[in-house]
């Protein structure tokens, strides 16, 4: 629908909402017998006026939609900006005397708009039955997502969604409150021993998100610890400094990965002095994988305790998906299989803190903090930005819980992430487009300049219909502009060659640099730097991948259904067996999925039945 | 089932688990034919042993119900603690030399202890079928919840979980990325809309919680205006608390509801020294109500803007539930009806700043600001806490915003909430059980003892099913420990009579002090103190209430449904024919709800349905 007729529309219905509320209402109601209420009664409570109502708030939805066609790239970019009602009547706020608080945020915005870091939101809906597909601010203008953070495409996973299904059929909505009055239920506990398990940590602790978790961690444990100096890598994330800025500690920031200095710095400190060093596995801007072990070492060395931030790698790194730390000792954790017990001396054994997302691989929200018995109990027990929040919803949880299972059940997904991930980096290569270069499944494309950057998304979007947001300062540095480009397994053989297609024609049109021009000029955020790309192999191995024995999986071609793994769902759906009664049977059809019935690939025992209906009332 | 039967039943899936473990697998594969690829292989990937492993994780969970089972008042609290696997292996992290980090914990934790504010997590699962009843630990041991902030049961709302479960199929779980990278949609942009123009302002932002909210934009706002001063309420939420110490601002704590006080301190400052009067509309552990008016005046007066914090208002109070600063105008508004316009010079128009959540009356999870566009736009452009986190999942915003509009619709909840909150309070104080004197909805018994105060809510939880969390120190002062009642609408004249006979028998058992006690000894936390309560009426007048002519709600009792108001549901409705297309005809019927079809109440005009098919993609 073009803006001329969604203008029509409106204002139909806005007409029709106009003359509504004028109606003879009286008459309408004696015709069909509607009773209202005499006394207290207002137009506001009769039906018709209600519908009128409706049509005019739906007709706000169809202004916000042309409002979105209206803008230059036709896919509402400009249309992102967050006012939803310019009010008709005046408000009183401008009356204040005294301090211009109107002016000051006009001014504070137009420093936004003038440095060019001012951020439009693009609309997008991600939709569950054609992913990697969403629609726009209109719903029949369809785009391909290349940027989302649901790594594997778990969102709409069908074992997650039976999960919430029926999680929201038989506990509701909400919460309730927080973990300490009312909010806390079997269905968190049960999330909260998963991920124990999965990080073969004593206990583990949900958040509403890991930016609540990353900054109450840091800030308590900061606080509490006396006389605490904090390291901190120089790339670390917002939440991480948030939550250091947050607490009394010394923070003590180390170049980027750089072992040599992180060293030095504490050499400074005894040896009694505590100490955290916080970091990440996967950087997410710039795709580089912290040294891990060696941190561990030099933790070990200097008695400090390492906080590692495993958000970009939970669900996509090691056998089980516990993430980076786990992808170390590959082989080891493959044969402990499932076991919650610690690898002592493995890399995740010696890291005292991981933090994790429930939003990005996982495809839920919430994050989570593991470690020792003692260490959670404390953050449980002091830290505010846990305490006086509502808790996550039942289903949120229960939905996240079932896509931890079936990726630490599946390790298919993980491979394939990976075969797409060097699939398009090798074709960018050939085309001499510059990445910067990493070891993990980020594709950081530069260019290296705001405006080119979002002019880049915005030609990616209104002429090739892929949204790859563009990823400028404050999120990177100014200079190292970049398109963030996310891979998954469900992005097919032709989906990705369009995207490489795309991006040429736009590098050509805009005229980007390539990699060679980098080269020339020296390079830039390790793109085109002498060397700097050498020693830069993926983390994950032909190996591991299952190049070298002909198991790996191959990258779907257009129409051809996802793979379903239903030994990982019958084991994902027997985590609630015990809360929800056990299901058996065929998942909800979708068209994006080829599930097979359970009883043609997996039966399972029959006593694990009998256990389950032993404990739980029946229906 | 007894702990006896419990533990046998752990040891038979536990004993199976290892008989599986080490099973001839490969004959069970041959005879069922499961084909398991060769190279790689081990036996994690074995069905047979990963449903084993499955066996074993239920016994995990059996485990669990059995540890609650053993507790002192067989209701759990003694399981409540977050340990979810004390390992078998030990782990290296005791390796640490230097600072001893787990002695530490382990002191801080005996702290907690010490002072009998160790906090130990009730097991609490509410049915959305049976409301107000939950499950505890033991899915078959069900008791009545009379504490949880889902204060009118939206959490279940037919309207609500029917939007989830459309939401939940059309777009999938989370919404896979920041809002500025792949995680703003229509839905959040709808949800922002609707909360703008609930409370007549120009602009509303979504953040994770309200505790974000608050300590985003307190945190944001202290520290953006020069040389900001913050006055606070000394009851504020430890949320703005936390917003208020990250700010660079100076904080200046006002005696609670104390307008003397906070004009002496304003007075201090010029006028144009930016100042922010933060407080909120009803305290939640003593219910009382904050003076809005008179606080805009005193804002007008020394240049201060309002920071007003209507988390445990909104959904509750005025007559479309915006909170208390719309019913201090509740004709205007009720006149004003839908319209998202301010009306000029109400106090909620000239309240500058209002927080709220969407996880207590809402039902839902997540919270808000609304004010100006340029305020908002502002905050969404600087706070790290909004900017760098994944935006709530589609189907939560999509709940959250159909349990607005069916509420700003309907008052019936609302005023049944009330008379039930009446009611309960009135045969409390012929108990001569003491209740904190207050205008809002809350009900806080005093005990004034944190002993006493857990034995109290431990005996009512094992010996009458009720479950009413303890308040103790640090949500309350030490001295003030209470039962902080909700009572819901949805609870039956026979609940509320169980719950009375209840509190007096364990009053009576415990020795817990009296009104006529605490009169006696001078009183304590307002209560019985002379005149203290004098002035106290409820904010909700006998004729909003419909006292006055007769058009009040009617107590539940037992057995009988539930009303669900299809004019509200039609409205809820309408607003997602656009994104999930048009919905007529019967809830989905639960044994809780009188959901008469559609058509017998109530038919949309025919226009609205063909607006609507008009502008979606047809499915």
């Amino acid at each position: 629908m073009g803006p001329a007729l969604s203008t029509r529309s409106q204002q139909i219905v806005a007409g029709y909402a106009s003359v509504a509320a004028n109606f003879d209402v009286e008459k309408l109601h004696r015709e069909q017998g509607v009773n209202i209420p005499t006394s207290g009664a207002s137009i506001n409570q009769c039906p018709h006026a209600a519908a009128a109502r409706a049509a005019a708030r739906m007709a706000d939805d169809l202004a916000s939609a042309a409002a979105a066609k209206k803008s230059l790239d036709a896919k509402g970019s400009l249309a992102g900006r967050p006012v939803h009602h310019k009010a008709a009547t005046e408000s009183t706020k401008a009356k204040h005397t005294g301090f211009d608080y109107e002016a000051f945020y006009k001014g504070e915005l137009a420093k936004k708009h003038q440095d060019k870091s001012y951020r439009y939101f693009n609309n997008i809906n991600r939709l569950a039955r054609k992913f990697p597909v969403a629609h726009t601010a209109n719903p029949r203008d369809e785009v391909e997502v290349w940027c989302s953070n649901d790594y594997l495409g778990m969102g709409n996973n069908p074992v997650v969604l039976e999960t919430m299904h029926r999680t929201l059929d038989k506990y509701g909505h909400g919460a309730g409150g927080t973990r300490n009055i009312a909010g806390n239920g079997a269905m968190h506990l049960g999330l909260e021993r998963e991920l124990a398990g999965l990080h073969r940590k004593e206990a583990a602790l949900v958040f509403s998100s890991c930016y609540v978790a990353n900054d109450a961690t840091l800030s308590t444990l900061g606080t509490k610890l006396p006389g605490c100096v904090i390291f901190s890598d120089t790339m670390n994330h917002a939440s991480m400094i948030q939550g250091m800025r947050h607490s009394t500690a010394k923070r003590v920031i180390f170049k980027h990965n750089d072992l040599e200095d992180l060293e030095t710095k504490l050499q400074q400190y005894p040896k009694e002095t505590p100490k955290i060093i916080a970091f990440e596995s996967v950087y997410s801007m710039c795709g580089s994988i912290g040294p891990v072990k060696e941190i561990c070492d030099l933790a070990e060395q200097y008695g400090a305790i390492t906080f590692l931030d495993e958000v970009h790698a939970v669900g996509l790194y090691g056998p089980r998906g516990a993430g980076v730390a786990e992808h170390l000792d590959y082989d080891a954790h493959l044969a402990a299989g499932s076991s919650p017990d610690p690898i002592p001396g493995s890399v995740m054994d010696r890291i005292d803190i991981i933090t994790g997302t429930l939003g990005k691989s996982y495809g839920a929200v919430g994050g989570y903090i593991a470690g020792s018995e003692e260490f959670v109990d404390m953050i449980r027990s002091y830290a505010p930005g846990f305490i006086f929040t509502t808790s996550l919803p039942p289903a949120t949880v229960a939905g996240a819980r079932a896509s931890i299972v079936y990726q630490s059940e599946y390790l298919g997904d993980r491979q394939l992430k990976q075969i797409n991930v060097r699939e398009v980096k090798r074709r960018l290569a050939e085309l001499d487009i510059p990445v910067v270069p990493g070891s993990s499944h980020i594709v950081p494309v530069l260019v290296g300049d705001a405006a080119l950057a979002r002019a880049a998304s915005d030609k990616l979007l209104s002429e090739h219909d892929i949204y790859v947001q563009a990823i400028n300062y404050p999120t990177v540095a100014r200079g190292e502009e970049r398109l963030r480009i996310t891979v998954t397994p469900r992005h097919t053989m032709e989906q990705m060659e369009g995207l490489i297609r795309s991006l040429n024609q736009v590098f050509e049109e805009l005229n980007i640099n390539r990699l060679s021009d980098w080269k020339l000029a020296g390079g830039r955020a390790g793109v085109g730097i002498p060397g700097a790309a050498d020693d830069v192999q993926p983390i994950w191995t032909d190996e591991q991948i299952g190049l070298l024995n002909g198991t790996a999986p191959r990258s779907l071609r257009n129409a051809e259904k996802s793979v379903v793994d239903m030994r990982a769902v019958t084991i994902a759906r027997s985590r609630f067996d015990v809360l929800l009664g056990p299901v058996y049977g065929e998942l909800q059809p979708t068209e994006d999925f080829d599930t097979p019935a359970v009883g043609a690939t997996f039966k399972a025992p029959l006593v694990d039945r009998e256990v389950a209906h032993g404990i739980t009332v029946s229906a």
